[in-house]
């Protein structure tokens, strides 16, 4: 996968949550996923389908962040992962999306988007399982980290 | 959402249990989705999107379950959800969709599938942010619970 399919994800990330929610995140070194595993309380997903090829997003928030980000958003925020949590990590992972596809589509590459999945669990993992590598995109802020997962074929 | 929707991919678990795992699951009544929450230990979760439609589709194992299946397919099973486990839910998660697309496309209802996710962690919930009914078919065994969740818009 070519680092020109990478940075429209890094950067629409960047922006959806500065414009939505305030946070200015720290982005690290995309790199080839290996063995090790992003663990993460809160995840949005979404399934990919373009006429070349067709893939999967993920993107992971520890608690501490996606709390805060719903506090920067509306004020207040729960003190656990609740359907508002869950929501906000849904509308994020389509923004993010969107973004993605937007750039992508600039530079003639296509795809259409499913509808995003939401998985809440204390310290789980995902793993993408299209037939190509798998990118780690992490970000850091001080109220925890995100870590964004993109796999196509 | 109607029967013709979900029938197909409760007819196609049936199948990809039986003749991979020969796991005969008892089906639950498919019912519409409140609030209360399906957890789970390892989930598949795969995007579609059609001409007319698109959404999502989850099956949530129970650990027993999903570690029962892998002793059965594979004559032993790990202790704990590995990457074996989330391999062989990921490919059920292809074979179920592939089963219902296929059983769909011969009434018409056509859909392209993007790439399975696989989540792992104790005690998870999904939610599906399709803009549609959220439908839950339960299925019990001896060892644990499946549930898969579809939602199209």
């Amino acid at each position: 996968m070519r680092a020109e399919f990478v940075n429209p994800f890094l950067a629409s990330m960047l922006e959806v949550m500065s414009t939505m929610a305030r946070l200015d995140l720290t982005p690290g070194k995309p790199q080839r996923k290996t063995d090790e595993r992003a663990l993460g309380d809160v995840s949005g997903l979404i399934g990919m389908i373009g006429p070349q090829t067709r893939g999967s997003m993920s993107v992971t928030f520890q608690k501490g962040l996606a709390l805060e980000a719903m506090r920067r958003m509306l004020g207040e925020a729960p003190a656990e992962i609740n359907e508002e949590v869950t929501d906000m990590v849904g509308e994020i992972t389509n923004m993010v999306t969107g973004g993605a596809k937007r750039r992508l589509a600039e530079k003639g590459f296509d795809f259409e988007m499913a509808t995003p999945m939401v998985v809440a669990g204390t310290d789980h993992s995902i793993s993408h399982h299209a037939q190509g590598p798998r990118i780690v995109m992490p970000f850091e802020s001080p109220f925890g980290r995100a870590v964004i997962e993109i796999c196509f074929e």
